[in-house]
């Protein structure tokens, strides 16, 4: 590609409307960062300058940016067959290689796979997979679902409903009917001083006074992300997911764990099921598996669910042209033989989750840290006014904002998320030395921000 | 790739739940095709059986398989970046050339680019700009979407809604609340003997009606497939969108045209809406954007919808993690540029299609054949019980099927689209003499399935 950017670039800040940005600061030409190339932790500016990418992308680049293999493994999908439709009992060697590699990889009640593009595309798809179980057991009238407050769930108009981010919906007129948001289990605002596995158990409580609300006739699933990562990484004491799946039981409703980002190693197991001790019904997952090389996502199903559906006589009306797309199809297949090789998720686990944690631990005790939560290599770090009323600061502060701003400065990207949170996810490679990084830059930025509020 | 796709198939056989398929007949191990790999307009299989893939994989793969400039377009790209997002007011020299691209290729009513995975996220977020853009007119009522019968809009729960194939729905309980469905400009059955110009008019007519039924004031736009491929390539009169156009304009009604298929040539110009005399308000690309190597589609927004949604002050707050992938933008950057050199849209035009549509001309007289109907490269073959009196064959007999087996055999894949149809849609790389190898096969089908009917 030319190195001269002029012509694209003034056509990007005319034409393209970007997503999560401000319309005006694009045609302003006001970029954040045009970002040339990127290589294992790193993005490289159109100007040389190198930033520790430590949010992963989007949370998704776990193997890290720009492998050999992965440009290798698409190319030769690409020459071979660059595309085929797995519908009308057609397959490939490819598709049916990543089927072969995901049943061997995952937990086993992820036993039958359906495929799609994205994270907001196999949310929709688990819903509509929702609506023809309960029509098969003669309960069609089950098609109401529970999601929850910070919850994250995708873009469509469905998933956006699901989703329980605030500023999310009003612009568009969200959610939908026949979608409710039970409370989050965020013991910072929601928690007491008493007992954390017993306040688990009543953030789930939640979810079974809207199933009695509601009827459970009339409510076919709970969906949730068993760490909710883009709405604060809020992370649930260990009693929340095995009350979650005994109240869903109890009523018939089905659970489906949105494993978007926290599937394929995030939490430093495979999936996060495995970290926070249960098994869902249906299980999404999109980005860490291909690490955002191509977009691929899937929707596993247990055994009930599986066999209830494949025992249908009729056709399945569903799917996409690329579901099961060939070369997604072998990047995913060479993103799971990475983590499998380099054995990236015990590396996460054993190695990188620790020391990780070692960093967050020794902020606690800053004046602007209330405190820090998460699992694995994801974690929120939790702003606030005042240590012990656990105070927010006023809405307009930006605090987050200003501490991401800081890190930017020193060469380091951490993602403000709302609610005085920042959030920081690296990939499965950063090296120790880069956490070391990743933290001075962290602690200078809250340095800074704190010496702001205090000359204010 | 290993050559043994043994365990592979196994998997796949019992863990894959494809789309639209039997799903008995997978876990049969009756699979209909396994294509080991593609190269230009050929499917090969594990047998090393080769068949012309007369129907472009989905009405997708415009420049053939398999091409080397494509497979190093993707390769370079994923070396170089990866990923990244365009978040944030962030941008990237690939994810900006597409969008300076698109803009140069585009009619001038295609001003502004959003970008997402599929024709299914590209045609709900299109659903969402419309919800957008009436509520910052102050109008937020207006939310009900017109779609038509016989409509291919995608598979989400709310672009399935907009789809107006009948079985699609049941399955799933769909449609969902606010969507409704007018006539389709399908001749073969509303029309008459009369002058097909007034038959387009007074299909249009329909929209009119269902927009006063409903209040115009709740109706936010009309989507539309300029021709209507999968739902039997049915095509309406030249006075059909004019006064489609006139409708939406007399209501303040969005005027959204679905090209999914017809983008990028299929009709004999870069986009349906120039062959068939219109300008969308919001055009929706997808498929022959990429010729489906890498999963990218797009939303277009004329100057009046774009200007009043870039001068909405607050943050936009949609996008997917992959939109504008930056290989999937070098992918669809490389499609561009093949068509563009090798004048693929003029050769569709100039070459191909009146070839084409000799041997669809030639077919008329065939005593299964009521019609052919289409435009540029795509076709549909209307088979009918009875020439005169337009009788659709028994639900059951399957006759669009037979024809579509019978090709097979011949080393030809085109596909039964219902309703007694049979689609042809090759890619525009086809040359004339596998055009007649094409139709040298369709006359074989539809002869066999004659003496078929004639021996029952």
């Amino acid at each position: 590609m030319s190195t001269d950017h002029t012509a694209a670039l003034a056509a990007d800040r005319a034409h393209h409307i970007h997503p999560f940005s401000y319309p005006g600061e694009v045609r302003a030409g006001r970029f954040r960062r045009v970002v040339e190339r990127a290589e294992g932790v790193y993005q490289i500016d159109t100007s040389g300058r190198r930033y520790i990418d430590a949010v992963s992308g989007l949370g998704c680049v776990n193997i890290g940016y720009g492998r050999e293999e992965m440009a290798e493994a698409a190319a030769e999908a690409m020459r071979t067959l660059s595309f085929h439709p797995t519908f009308w009992e057609c397959t490939n060697p490819y598709s049916a290689r990543l089927v072969e590699q995901l049943q061997r990889l995952t937990p086993d009640n992820m036993q039958h796979f359906l495929f799609a593009n994205s994270g907001s595309e196999a949310n929709d798809t688990a819903i509509k997979l929702v609506r023809w179980y309960w029509r098969l057991q003669g309960r069609p009238g089950k098609t109401h679902v529970i999601s929850r407050d910070m919850a994250y769930h995708g873009m469509n108009l469905l998933t956006a409903s699901l989703t329980g981010l605030a500023p999310c919906h009003p612009q568009f007129g969200l959610p939908l009917p026949g979608v409710s948001h039970v409370c989050a289990p965020w013991s910072w605002v929601e928690g007491t001083a008493g007992d954390d596995q017993d306040f688990g158990r009543r953030a789930a409580d939640a979810l079974e006074a809207e199933i009695l609300r509601l009827g459970a006739d009339n409510v076919g699933a709970f969906i949730g992300e068993p760490m909710q990562a883009t709405g604060g990484v809020v992370t649930p004491p260990a009693s929340y997911w095995p009350a979650i799946r005994r109240i869903c039981d109890r009523h018939d409703v089905l659970l489906i764990a949105d494993e978007v980002v926290t599937g394929f190693g995030r939490t430093g197991a495979w999936f996060g099921q495995e970290t926070f001790g249960f098994n869902a019904d249906i299980t999404v997952m999109a980005k860490g598996m291909t690490s955002a090389y191509f977009p691929v996502s899937a929707v596993a199903l247990n055994a009930r669910i599986g066999e209830a559906l494949l025992n249908d006589p009729g056709e399945l009306y569903h799917g996409y042209t690329c579901s099961g797309h060939p070369v997604g199809a072998a990047v995913a297949c060479m993103n799971m033989q990475i983590l499998e090789q380099e054995q990236l998720v015990e590396r996460v686990r054993d190695t990188l989750a620790p020391a990780f944690w070692r960093h967050l631990h020794a902020l606690e005790d800053h004046p602007l840290v209330g405190e820090v939560r998460g699992m694995g290599l994801g974690a929120g770090i939790q702003l606030t006014a005042d240590k012990v009323s656990r105070a927010f600061f006023p809405e307009d502060s930006d605090v987050d904002a200003q501490v991401t701003g800081h890190c930017y400065e020193r060469g380091v990207i951490v993602r403000d998320l709302g609610a005085d949170t920042v959030g920081v996810m690296p990939p499965f490679v950063t090296s120790e030395a880069q956490l070391d990084e990743i933290f001075d830059a962290v602690r200078y930025g809250l340095d800074l921000t704190l010496a702001g509020l205090n000359r204010a």
